[in-house]
């Protein structure tokens, strides 16, 4: 099964220049993103074919940056239609299943992981961006290809006798449809439970009446009129959505590159900065605040620095499953720090670009609580966790405090810290700090002034807060101890004690289906030598231990 | 690690004559149950010593009947104290881990279940029943014996520079808390992120003065003070609830033995019958109606015929592992069953014993909820799924109903059917059945006569009609097409499917905390050659693969 299998490390950047798989083109108010897979062009070249318009992480990738860049570079796009290549009788397959079954379960796991971040994203674009995500299925979407089509805001199929809505995977694959599918049929489109249970587990799907009937796609039109009605639909869409968000008008502002560097420890961009140390167990993540005022362009601190910061993140993730343990420190001007947030949050009021910034920060910050490493805050000597910065510590499992005999080490909590960046239960960090203790984030909000160590420690916005005699050694102690643990116990165990109190449809994906399908990768009966997954394509039917747990 | 090893079979009834591990004692509005584990008591004798009052399955169930009896047969009870022995250092140092380590996965992940339930219930009696659980903790508790804790009204722990409270299972089983402990301490307890996360990465936990400081319990005495501070608090909470349910006096309720025998293909007790084929793999429970009227005693049919039902449950997942399919069928006189459970629901209103009656249905409707089978509901001709009953179909993944020509065969739902019996999510089944349509569920009810199956598909109340034509082909495809699926992938589809919409601590412990735990319990981190499960209590230390998932 390939357990040992070293994949090259994985670029997360790409541009539309760039895509091997989509085509993405823009007509006024309405961009078409086709998807045309190719099948040669896979992450891993030679080791597997995209068959079926399926995709992997690398597909996904450019679906990633797709949706980043209609956000930031065509404001003026209201509707952003995903459909499959003309005339194909596949919109897409779903995950590669060879892919999938070559690669180490981390990988597995972190790939799906982005998927469902992926997904998450288009329905934020569609929620608070006013690019309304339709999929126009003009081929049959299975598995994967129509979990895609569930985080669009309408799905359309085409009726031509053939092409199907279907989720295959527990029939055929004997797994999960894992990007969100379950939960989606469930929480969003609320279908009947005996019904979703039906289409679950019927491998072929349901065509495109069955499917509207049971309200498994909006609407479907016929081939020859597919064109026209679709068209039609997208147009009706664009004015709405252009007549509820008038402020998003162009010109867009172009995204450059990240101007990413290796180190001798790690690597670095202009403002973040990563240091892999301990046998490569423990990473730094130092963040430094700007050097210069606000600019209403890419380059703004507030922007850069957040995505070099998710392109950090999402490259510890995949490039460096060994890193268990990522310390989390900032650097800079504090003044500057507050210039730059205020232009944010009063920009992000009339300016769709700040707005676009502000929402980047925060799912910067949710790609943060939901990434399956231990984050401890490192607040030292120089240290900069003021407002927005401060809500990188309250990600954290843990925040250490170094106080200083003068007391110049100090965190400041602003209007950043009251809800501008809500964690995937919708709840800000300072209330799922707090669970059922809203005193204690009243009593932190009263404080306008610089909070120092001891301070902090009482209100309880720190773990602990050693002294000089004690920093380094407490540091060290913990550092080393949770280097120590088991890394699944705390991959669970940060899960479950992360995401406290309130659900919403996206923490479910990640905190229950994703664990539901983890557990089914590491079944015999999905990964063994005769299970489902391994004998899928082979002749021979998978044979399984019918045991229920 | 013994996934071979063939268990005997589990038996699920016990008496307080005959439990071997706890005793009760019962002083006026106060039950003391002592946990007193016999090391030489386990179920798989000689396999494992029960040591440092560790339990294993036997030990759980006979909590779980000490929980149903004191519901039942002692109802002027107002507060039931748990505590270990007299003078010992431990409480109880939670699942047995040499139990744990030679368990196939699935009797680990059951057994877990089953503990999770009586969990649950406990708080169930607490919250309905005005039976108060506190924990008396006169030693450590550590782990499952912490976690047993959590689910007690009150957590009291002895000062005594030694006793602690602690959730050692990340650090030194590489493991979660499994029995709710860490949904509890977020959702429950609600204390403060990093501080959960410090308790349970610490092996040695917290003793009391850092316990009530952290909430992690809620009074402390020392030992010159114990017996006195606990027994005044135990008084007083009793004043209180006496208060609060006047209506709970004696005399109790005895609760006799099930009249289980075994038949040509399963077994039977009165009221359901169990019968086992397609190799196993196929289980249908028959329950039959009532044949006199209702009497205020545990042989009343609702009460009987739902206790049989619970330990047939029960026998199916521990017994049974092969068995993935459930059909239900029941059958009976309906003006009978309709004049239980009017007996049943009005006299919940103002009599202790009913309401108790009501209560247990609804655990039991709950049990079958969160069974790890597929259900199917075969309402067949002479079919009695009437009100109560319908609640079982309800409860399926999919109904089949016979459409006979003359429409003789019906369904029937009443009050019964509109909140009595909420699930773990505390949504009527109706309602879960029909997410985000209240028009479909007001539909529903406005039928006050009998459905029959043409009008019960169309108001969305079956999964398919067949006819006379059909019905048996129908049925035996999708018993079959059931029974060839990966159990793995249906167990976490169902899981999924079932419970959609709203969250409680319950559903999140089932949901989301156990697929977490199922993961782990598979992993080589846990459970391979050198994993920590399996290194614990040998000299050397487990050796982990390091990468992050």
């Amino acid at each position: 099964m390939g357990h040992d299998f070293a994949y090259p490390p994985v670029d997360f950047e790409t541009h539309p220049d760039r895509y091997r798989h989509w085509k993405l083109q823009i007509d006024g108010p309405v961009a078409t993103l086709t998807m045309a897979v190719d099948e040669d062009g896979g992450l891993w070249p030679g080791r597997y074919e995209l068959k079926l318009n399926s995709y992997d992480l690398g597909v996904d990738i450019e679906l990633a940056d797709a949706t980043q860049r209609l956000r930031f570079e065509h404001p003026q796009v209201r509707v952003v239609k995903v459909t499959g290549p003309e005339g194909s009788k596949v919109f897409c397959a779903g995950a590669n299943i060879r892919m999938l079954g070559m690669a180490p379960h981390a990988f597995k796991v972190n790939f799906c992981k982005f998927t469902n971040e992926t997904r998450v994203n288009i329905e934020d674009a569609t929620t608070h961006s006013g690019q309304v995500w339709v999929a126009a299925l003009n081929g049959t979407a299975s598995g994967g290809g129509y979990e895609l089509a569930l985080a669009c805001e309408e799905i359309w199929l085409i009726e031509d006798g053939n092409a199907a809505v279907s989720l295959p995977e527990v029939p055929l694959l004997g797994v999960l449809p894992g990007t969100g599918g379950l939960t989606r049929l469930t929480d969003k489109r609320k279908l009947r439970r005996d019904i979703a249970d039906v289409f679950c587990t019927k491998a072929e799907g349901f065509r495109a009446r069955d499917a509207v009937k049971h309200d498994l796609v909006d609407r479907s039109w016929p081939r020859s009129q597919w064109a026209q009605g679709t068209a039609a639909r997208a147009a009706e869409l664009a004015a709405q959505v252009a007549a509820a968000h008038p402020e998003r008008q162009g010109p867009g502002v172009p995204l450059p590159p990240l101007s990413r560097r290796a180190t001798e420890t790690g690597w670095a961009y202009d403002h973040v900065q990563v240091q892999l140390g301990h046998d490569g167990r423990v990473a730094t993540i130092t963040l430094s605040g700007p050097s210069d005022a606000p600019r209403r362009d890419a380059t703004t601190w507030s922007l850069q620095a957040f995505r070099e910061l998710d392109d950090a993140l999402l490259r510890l993730r995949l490039n460096h499953l060994g890193v268990g343990l990522i310390l989390v420190q900032t650097r800079g001007d504090r003044q500057q720090l507050l210039a730059h947030e205020r232009q944010v949050i009063d920009g992000a009021e009339g300016d769709w670009f700040w707005r676009e910034v502000q929402l980047f920060q925060a799912r910067t910050l949710r790609r943060l609580d939901n990434t399956s490493k231990t984050l401890f805050a490192i607040i030292d000597a120089g240290s900069a966790f003021v407002g927005t910065l401060f809500e990188l510590a309250l990600a954290c499992d843990r925040q250490y405090m170094f106080a200083d005999e003068d007391g110049q080490n100090t965190v400041l909590l602003t209007d950043a810290n009251q809800g501008v960046f809500p964690m995937a239960t919708g709840l800000s960090r300072l209330d799922a700090r707090f669970p059922g203790d809203p005193d204690a984030v009243e009593a932190v909000l009263e404080q306008e002034d610089e909070i120092d160590a001891s301070v902090a420690e009482e209100l309880g916005l720190v773990t602990a807060s050693p002294d000089d005699i004690d920093w380094e050694d407490e540091v060290r102690i913990a550092v080393e101890e949770r280097a120590s643990l088991s890394p699944d116990a705390l991959t669970g165990m940060e899960q479950n004690l992360r995401f406290g109190g309130a659900e919403t449809c996206e923490t479910k994906i990640y905190g229950r289906l994703s664990a539901w399908q983890n557990w089914i990768f590491q079944r015999p009966n999905a990964v063994g030598e005769r299970g489902a997954l391994t004998m899928y394509g082979h002749p021979e039917r998978p044979v399984f231990d019918f045991d229920r747990t």
